[in-house]
């Protein structure tokens, strides 16, 4: 059968994901719309249609799935109401707005994922009566926001109970704080024909001061029987979800090697930037492949990769500047992408870099020197 | 020393290698202006700016060049007189307008190849006296034009001197029917710092019937020896050139093992395309890389590559469709890439599919099954 391949891809939000994702569409040559709220932000350059409104705007949402034949998102704080109703009334969002609402609630997902039988690091909701509840929880712990968390927002360690921050995070949990060795993601694709397809499992690495994921290294560093263990939840998480598109399933694995799952991203993710180079298949494609019912492409990684974030320095607003950048170019491997947002912060995601070799560890060593080299400034 | 990497790029030409060549901008986020007689053409919907006007409209030309920091093209037929006044100017253009005057006379291309010690076959030009100059040359052999030969236009093969096609053909010469054992290409870059890096020795074959470059094989399937050959040449052909960019070198390898230089394509060239998916760096980001000064990236071969055009089908005209497209994205290691031209005409090149694998062989018999699998027709 023939296929005109025409399709047109809405996305709701115009970051780097966006972006991204929109440069992979190109190859396809989908017609891609984006809604996002900044003129000239990082996608607007590399689609053919940008509407200019919020994540919140109802009638900007409207007009972003009414001219696309199919809608997805590269953010997950999205008013699902208007999301639904559009279903509704037969328009294609993917993921579908009840994953999304499992998502954005992070009691609802721990919910769904321990009644799949999916284990995650103990918790309980914490209610206005929560002194009772939970004296005899353990401290220190983690209290979580159920929603608006990202980025290590919405995040805090409680000391003791008295410390329980109710106030400002607003609806809340506590979760057990767990021995953690490693941290390990896998991205898992599922497409509208229901084929399911893994990524290899990662390690993630944070930084301490900003809590963001600053550093993935494919394949990870563990035994053949974690891997297995990792990849088997990440399918199961995924299948219990429903969900079409990519995902990223982050995890703890336990300093008593036990795998639990932390959260999942309903799109594509960061610990998912190495696939570009580094897999037959990108994570970004792979997303289109499976909204579109392509089939879904290899996962194979052909290469070891390291990713470094490259994250807004402190002390520096305005104008990106990259300091150091004539330096990693000439390391053999170094993939640099700068994402284009008008004004760096501190913090801020800037770009990432990917680096290859056939030789994990010296992909490891080029990484350090890397993460030491360039420096995301501003101008003047 | 802290970098912008604010490069404003223009581009003459927004077919395929111009689109390619803007995704490639994007991730470094460069600006890309492009000029093309064609709006909706396949880079315009992933550029900046396009301005709308032909490659020899010398107002639209430094309209392009006047908004852009460094201007580049993807095709060689350009008037380079506004382009050597806009360099006289202090304009960038690169590579320069003088080596695209040497490259589009084929002739002037083989004469500066012989000066510099650079074999070729044997040649030479058709004057109005051509009879007597050519009856000892040997038949059958080819006459070229010396202009505005692409993809297998302005050559034909002579089988005697009478055949001699003097009127249509304008300017031309007659070159020597070499014996030939396979179609070798090198993609050779040099920066503005002089920095010089070459890419695998690839095999080319040909389209028979179109005589287009419809199968690219990397690596090549020859000796050390002709490869280290082959490379050596195509160095000396980029330096001979004094050429700052990327070039293609083609060359044939003889049935008595000699390698000779056929021509050299002053930009990204369709044996290149391999290298998106199978090496480090790819020909659109090392011709960035060259022409903005940054250092040249890694070229190596990461994995072996079969690159297989997808050209219109025989007897089909109008809106594109592809036929068989879902059965070759479910064999593994199938990367398509469809250029968005918005009719297809028999023989167009309507984008191009990598396959890549561990296993050249397999990769070989997968491109088989491709090419019989896929189809480009139109629609209705």
């Amino acid at each position: 059968m023939a296929h005109s391949m025409d399709f047109k891809i809405g996305i709701i939000g115009g970051g780097q994901l966006g972006k991204m994702m929109a440069q992979e569409a190109k190859k396809f040559n989908f017609t891609v719309n984006i809604l996002d709220p900044t003129p000239g932000c990082p996608a607007s350059s590399v689609v053919d249609h940008q509407i200019v409104g919020g994540f919140y705007d109802d009638d900007k949402i409207r007009e972003l799935v009414k001219c696309s034949d199919i809608t997805t998102f590269e953010i997950e704080h999205i008013n699902t109401q208007v999301l639904n109703e559009l279903v509704a009334e037969g328009h294609t969002i993917l993921p579908s707005p009840k994953v999304l609402e499992i998502i954005q609630d992070k009691s609802k997902q721990k919910r769904m994922l321990n009644k799949n039988g999916i284990p995650t690091a103990r918790w309980v909701m914490l209610n206005d009566d929560f002194v009772e509840t939970i004296n005899d929880f353990g401290f220190p712990a983690m209290q979580k926001a159920c929603k608006g968390g990202y980025d290590g927002r919405g995040v805090c360690v409680v000391e003791k109970p008295e410390d329980l921050e109710n106030s400002s995070m607003g609806e809340s949990f506590l979760e057990e704080l767990v021995p953690i060795e490693k941290e390990l993601a896998v991205m898992v694709s599922r497409s509208t024909k229901k084929e399911i397809k893994c990524y290899p499992v990662v390690e993630m690495t944070f930084d301490q001061k900003a809590n963001i994921c600053d550093n993935t290294v494919a394949p990870a560093r563990v035994e053949e029987s974690i891997k297995n263990r990792a990849l088997e939840l990440a399918v199961r998480c995924v299948e219990a979800l429903g969900g079409v598109g990519i995902f990223g399933v982050e995890m703890f694995l336990t300093s008593d090697k036990e795998v639990l799952v932390n959260e999942i991203a309903p799109r594509p993710h960061n610990s998912g930037h190495y696939t570009i180079e580094a897999c037959i298949t990108s994570q970004f494609e792979q997303h289109l492949r499976a909204i579109t019912g392509l089939p879904l492409g290899s996962t194979e990684l052909i290469i070891p990769a390291v990713m470094v974030n490259l994250l807004g320095a402190e002390g520096y607003q305005g104008k990106p500047c990259f300091e150091g950048v004539e330096d990693i170019l000439r390391i053999p491997g170094v993939n640099l992408h700068i994402y284009g947002k008008k004004e760096t912060r501190p913090y801020r995601k800037m770009g990432h870099i990917t680096i290859v070799d056939k030789d994990l560890n010296r992909a490891l060593e080029k990484a350090e020197t890397v993460r030491k080299t360039i420096k995301v400034i501003s101008e003047g």
